[in-house]
């Protein structure tokens, strides 16, 4: 099979660590080595390079590339501009369905925490072998939820499909939005719903046959990219074809509409790095612990997570279970349980015109 | 009259903007001018700048003579290091007792907030007459308390004298540290405890035959020295005899000892710029607002003071109530409340030995 890592995106919420040019994923979060530096590591475990991909976009492939020299010629694959991922997702279909039509393939973020990478891998194995059985499907990993996050969308379980060994298969019910507090309790205490995890398995002619029923905008403008392989061993397009596609997430344009879906309970300590508490969640040895990369000196203080960079000292006198994100141009301080609306910060500068900062 | 701006101190609860060889009393905290500008230009309101004397550290001393162009020669008094109050004082009296033996002065600190600088000079004036009758007395300048501070020492009220004019003229019952929550409520609901201001008018030589009497260390010191004009127009003492006095603060060393201390009641919107609270309730136009110098960017915050500098940018998600000062070097945050706080920081940095941060 094939794994493509999606590593075009932005990811606004780790404000101002993460940065338009200097997205997330290409910077040492949790510990020497990056976000998609993990994720090409975790995959390797199993799978040889040459068939891994990685999506990326024009401002962020050359540091990708320096980052994962194992990357193999012809495998890399560079948007214009980020898409989001449903553009991401179709363009790499095209180019395997042409390239290995019988392969399935796995799209991977490359902002994911996982504890238990064996595991995980596994998992991607039973789904290609799920494949050979139902293979117009789109085979999900859903996580078993730890506790009632209210940022990540569900997946409600149906029927549990009689295949073999330890994985339990269930059929999808139905995706459920990033739900209310409440709600995401009664999700937990149920038992039937998963997280949606984002990753997922499937064929890409199956991907591309399903894009055309289910998001013909998309596939309009699909029809009209032609993908050519350039001397440097990277995949390109031209920008004006792929500005003409929709800027729309795979869950939306195809995932929510398709009939069936497979979902692979998975219990695999997983955490989307999606939000400055995820970091914290992940980092932190023991609850209300201080976290810090840097040079932290803390007064009467704990739960916090601190970043700072160089000689910078950073120091807090009672101040509990806060982010603050240091760095040579901004400083975020917020509390922890405040993280997700770092998004509301970002929509904020640019309103007020503070592109600079991004 | 003289005066003498005590601008030697090193103000660690201003920490980081206040620094070991950049002290606050050299810092624009309030607006584009330095506290001690500001209190320099409050004297000048009604005084001539050769009866205005400055005394300061070596260290700071240039900085000093650079932001008051005014200063006349001769009227630098320079400590080789800072030794508290008490020595900067004692060394003031000995040379103003020999140069004008006739006249009181007042020591005034440079680092006090005053919103309302003409009934300050008012009271500095009436002390001055006081003194005509009183000359042994020492002379103090009490705040009419605005509320239960626990930071600053109180006076309580003895007698009230029969004095002309709007000023109410007390002795001093009793001078008390300062005081916990629930007394320092008690000494405001009382109405006969005022806020020791630390400023006071007294004769110089008065002032050296009270320290004979109630610090003999540091009168016998005293006697050992012997201040010196150099070509710069400074006076200079030897740094080993300088050394050899206590370092002490006035009011410990003398002033609690005394028995014939008048006090002033003054209702001019005093402040002492001791710590960032201070700073906050000095600046924010209405109570609870955010408070800024440099760039910031608040969202679902509130009550806020934010200092930074150059083009950085510092934000806030859901974040009340804090001081946020953010220097190249080092980064403090801290609830406003817990302010005061800042010298248990300062003992934690020099305990780990990080006094290159101080």
């Amino acid at each position: 099979m094939k794994l493509l890592i999606l590593a075009g995106g932005a990811g606004t919420r780790l404000w101002p660590l993460s940065r338009v040019n200097q997205p997330k994923q290409v910077q040492p979060f949790l510990d020497s080595v990056t976000l998609v530096q993990q994720t090409w590591r975790r995959l390797r475990r199993r799978f040889a390079a040459r068939d891994i991909f990685v999506s990326a976009t024009k401002a962020n492939a050359g540091l990708i590339k320096k980052q994962l020299p194992e990357l193999t010629s012809g495998n890399l694959i560079v948007e214009p501009v980020a898409r989001n991922t449903a553009p991401a997702i179709a363009l790499a279909a095209k180019i395997m369905a042409a390239a290995s039509p019988e392969e399935a393939m796995a799209a991977v973020n490359s902002d994911h925490f996982i504890k238990q990478p064996d595991i995980f891998l596994r998992l991607l194995i039973t789904a290609d072998k799920l494949l050979l059985k139902h293979s117009s499907s789109i085979v999900m990993i859903g996580i078993k939820p730890a506790y009632a996050e209210t940022g990540y969308g569900y997946i409600k379980l149906g029927r549990r499909l009689p295949f073999g060994g330890k994985t339990a298969v269930y059929q999808v019910d139905k995706f459920v939005e990033k739900p209310a507090p409440a709600r995401a309790a009664q999700y937990v205490a149920a038992g039937n719903y998963l997280w949606n995890s984002g990753i997922f398995v499937f064929r890409p002619q199956e991907m591309l046959n399903l894009i055309i029923r289910t998001a013909p905008n998309l596939a309009r403008g699909l029809k009209k990219i032609k993908p050519l392989l350039n001397k440097a061993g990277e995949w390109t397009v031209k920008q004006s074809a792929f500005l003409a596609l929709p800027s729309i997430s795979i869950d939306y344009a195809v995932m929510e509409k398709v009939k069936h879906c497979l979902v692979l309970k998975a219990d695999i300590g997983w955490t989307d790095v999606g939000h400055w508490r995820a970091v914290y969640d992940i980092l932190s040895p023991v609850p209300n612990s201080n976290v810090s990369r840097g040079n932290y000196v803390a007064v009467d203080s704990t739960g916090n997570l601190v970043y700072t960079s160089g000689k910078k000292i950073v120091s807090t006198i009672g101040l509990n279970n806060c982010v603050i994100i240091d760095t040579p141009q901004a400083l975020l301080v917020c509390p922890r349980a405040r993280a997700q609306d770092v998004k509301l910060l970002v929509e904020e500068l640019k309103k007020k015109k503070l592109h600079k900062y991004l």
